[in-house]
């Protein structure tokens, strides 16, 4: 994933949003452009992106692992950012790397907010402690009602298994955290053309000060 | 492990100590007090005593896994706690029984604080977090100079690969915190004849309200 050398501090790039939104996508159409660009970057996700973090979400995943306490949950996700930040994200941001990161925190609050189990502020202390205090460059974060996600494939794993109602929450969780710091991050519409949300980011990203991206 | 019913509230006791001190035997030896006395038990360990906890111990032992970051391997400690009280502890405190534990929060703390990596402060409070604030009645805590301990296997895991410098660290850590609460805790010298120990600790035993043992 190396392009050419660049010596200014790396930058962290989150994407967000529900299952279905099409994350991956525009994750694709993003390092296609700053691989164009001959800008370093490094591809990545949570859960997993290690092979501890595979691990657990393995764990998390699968439905033979049974009844995980909420507690337990939010601390095997906070260990797998852990494991993640120091293993990959921060190393590749100290080489002055663009990081370009499938969900990061705030999927573990959005998800674990719409639980509606747990006290969300203990949440977010412990994913800060777990990444170190690390706040991401931008946040895309596109946004669909849940009831038109395609692509998800109910039924299939542990938190697919929610219903509804709980997607909802889910996408007032993500929508809550974007309004109490907008100037980090760039909602969109998730059903807009794909190449339309490609460069939308793309000029975000030249906002960043990430150049030699095209319009 | 049931025996005669107990309606009154559990009990939870707890057996700290560095490696090779004796805590399997006294928890043996505890374990066949309460059994003798009719007295409702369950006996459990940490990490580990679920089949998550188990999953992530064999992660966390295992030297192939390689690299853990210090704040990963704590949310792990933390996760495995956090399932086992929700799964184990809880509920048998809840039905009256005495809960014996090899190893709770304290071996996390020692173990940490001896690292010298991480603010023990932080680690307690996710520590605290994950079990929810459940303090144990009695941790009976084997002290032996580490020097002396027997049947230690160095260089077994990734845990014993740490020197003797780092054992002191942990024996130190876990008479801090007996220091801070010395009305729960029994502090016994761990080279001491085992049947007189598990003497003094099943009189303490009898202190907590726990009836029919054997002096």
């Amino acid at each position: 994933m190396a392009a050419s050398g660049r010596s200014r501090a790396g930058r962290l790039v989150v994407f967000e949003g529900g299952d279905g939104v099409g994350k991956s996508t525009q994750v694709r159409l993003a390092a296609r452009a700053l691989a164009e660009a001959g800008v370093e970057h490094v591809v990545t996700h949570e859960p997993g992106g290690t092979r501890l973090g595979e691990a657990l979400r393995g764990l998390l995943l699968d439905p033979a692992t049974g009844d995980v306490a909420p507690r337990a949950e939010v601390l095997l996700y906070a260990a797998d950012k852990a494991q993640h930040l120091h293993q990959v994200v921060r190393p590749a941001l100290d080489r002055g790397a663009v990081v370009i990161c499938d969900r990061y925190l705030d999927s573990m609050l959005a998800y674990q907010g719409a639980g509606r189990v747990l006290d969300v502020e203990d949440v977010a202390a412990i994913g800060a402690w777990a990444t170190g205090g690390l706040v991401p460059d931008l946040t895309v974060l596109l946004d669909m009602d849940p009831a038109r996600a395609v692509g998800v494939k109910r039924g299939r794993d542990r938190l697919e298994q929610a219903g509804d109602g709980f997607h909802a929450r889910v996408r007032q969780g993500f929508l809550d955290l974007a309004a109490r710091a907008p100037e980090r991050y760039l909602v969109l519409p998730a059903r807009t053309g794909r190449e339309h949300l490609a460069r939308l980011i793309r000029h975000r990203l030249t906002g960043l000060g990430i150049e030699g991206l095209r319009g």
